[in-house]
């Protein structure tokens, strides 16, 4: 894993070193409904900073879901109590995300203090730099990975927890390594991370194999109601709140996959009703096609590969307009081949 | 990955690669319905072998699924025709098993024949010594990876086909990096695959995006007649020819996958009816529950969390005896415990 030490370091990724080194109480935030790569990567810089003498505490807008326990039994992830203020620090860091207002209600608290500001990401950024220092790196597959990086280049040794972390953070945002972005520096340092003592089966389990017994029938419920259009291109399923069975949304990462699993299948869309009257997409392609284009068409965004929108109206109409402009988009990508 | 190049060598395994070097022409040959591990290490043995100015062929017993076609499309994998003789060879490699029975028909012309035998694999295997040579490691995830061994001790330089032959082997036989045998040596390996040029992506779209559209009704089917037991600990589906769509029977992976990603859910138990009076038992365990043990009551066998068997008799009558006799082993577990 020589090879990693050896990076070079551009100018900025320096100052942002150079901003680490010289904190002394360092805050570490991220975006809202933090992920699996947002609170790796927080577990991972909490133990860089802390092997280096500093104070470190974490502030995000939402605590974490529940199968993220096994991390944060390791390192709490304290959510934001409105009204409460921002524990003193001098250094705020804020990871998987490059703007300020994702952070939600915290941003103005942020934005009031005096602290300095450092980013570390790896999403594209289009917007102005508001930033004291950034490590940004967007061909870099994990935010994790890029704490990864950085301890290496601080010269500290990663524990335990911080392993967790980062292959947390690379399993999150690789979908456990199936994704394009799931390189040789992925693979490498997530060997690296098996050799601290990280078990891949038991972060499977603790991430994957966590739903409660209703799932499986919630799944087969909305994968019952699957139609196909555009020569099979096109997988969509819509969930009526009749369907539902009452509690929270479907986690619907298993009907997309097995959605996409299917050989001519290119893109999926399902559509849940969660109120009468509002419904939630969520949109993935295995192609070019462009689920974001899709998606913003209803005021929502997200990535090429995966978006999402929340769609205002009647479960029916929804659907149709729904299928009419992903059809329109499909046509368009046709004319573009 | 220099470290590799020093693993210590036995003696029996120096045996082994002195077969392949003294060998002018080779057969390489695997078990009946050969997996992505047997196939992928065939693959990159041939390209080893190869680039050492050896002749080369391989015969198994069966053809390989489909799903496999990409590796087969670079490096074919012709099954054997009753009544063909074997190549001429003089030297037998047997890859990911150390019974030469599990040749099927094939076992009889290799007993015939005149070769030198040699056996690559990684199964656990308590017989007879009837080889000339193997190189095994039962604690390595992979034939692939020692395949991937091999080329570094013959110092031969993968190409890119060896190179999607030994990413096959891991992610067929790790379950895609998800268990608990995916240690440093196979993610490191992986990594070095990756530099070479194997995309994940590409590669998992061949082996598991290859369904044909009734794969997820198919699926939605056997989720929709799960029953639990022993308090949620063990979930079980059958699935009456009635219910069949009348094609193959249901690849059962995903529907495994979908039930033992509920929390407390320890075995899954999928009975299909083949044929009227004959089920098809396949059983999943991701605790100490041992399911091999719980197959051969049922005459069939496996692997402790991975087994399998064929069961004779009605369907009702056939679960019921399958249902008491997985009772009873939690039983016993529970008084283990």
């Amino acid at each position: 894993m020589g090879h990693l030490t050896k990076t070079a370091v551009t100018p900025g990724q320096e100052a942002a070193l150079q901003l680490l080194r010289g904190a002394r109480s360092v805050l570490l935030t991220g975006h809202q409904r933090p992920d699996g790569d947002c609170l790796g990567a927080q577990a991972a810089l909490s133990q860089v900073l802390t092997a280096l003498g500093k104070t470190v505490t974490r502030l995000n807008p939402d605590p974490p879901e529940p199968r993220y326990d096994f991390l944060a039994a390791r390192c709490p992830f304290p959510a934001w109590v409105p009204g409460d203020a921002l524990p003193e620090h001098d250094l705020c860091v804020l990871l998987d995300c490059s703007e300020l207002t994702r952070t939600g209600p915290l941003c103005e608290l942020f934005e009031a203090a005096s602290s300095s500001k450092l980013v570390i990401d790896h999403h594209v950024y289009e917007g102005d730099v508001w930033w004291d220092a950034a490590f940004v790196d967007e061909h870099c597959a994990a935010t994790g990975l890029l704490v990864h990086r950085i301890a290496k280049l601080l010269e500290v040794q990663i524990d335990m927890v911080a392993a967790m972390g980062i292959f947390t953070s690379l399993v999150a945002d690789t979908g456990w390594f199936r994704y394009g972005n799931t390189d040789a520096e992925t693979l490498s340092v997530a060997s690296e991370l098996v050799a601290i003592g990280v078990q891949p089966d038991v972060l499977f389990g603790e991430i994957f194999q966590n739903h409660p017994a209703e799932h499986p029938s919630r799944v087969a419920r909305m994968l019952n109601r699957v139609e196909y259009f555009a020569d099979g291109r096109l997988a969509l399923a819509d969930l009526p709140l009749s369907e539902a069975d009452g509690l929270e949304p479907v986690d619907t990462d298993d009907v997309h996959d097995l959605l996409r699993s299917v050989a001519q299948v290119e893109v999926v869309l399902l559509l849940q009703e969660l109120e009468p009257e509002v419904s939630k997409l969520s949109a993935r392609s295995k192609t070019s096609y462009n689920v974001a284009a899709l998606a913003q068409c209803f005021g929502g965004g997200g990535h090429r590969r995966a978006a999402g929108a929340t769609l205002h109206g009647a479960l029916a109409d929804t659907r149709q307009e729904l299928l009419d402009a992903a059809l329109v988009l499909f046509e368009r990508e046709g004319k573009l081949a």
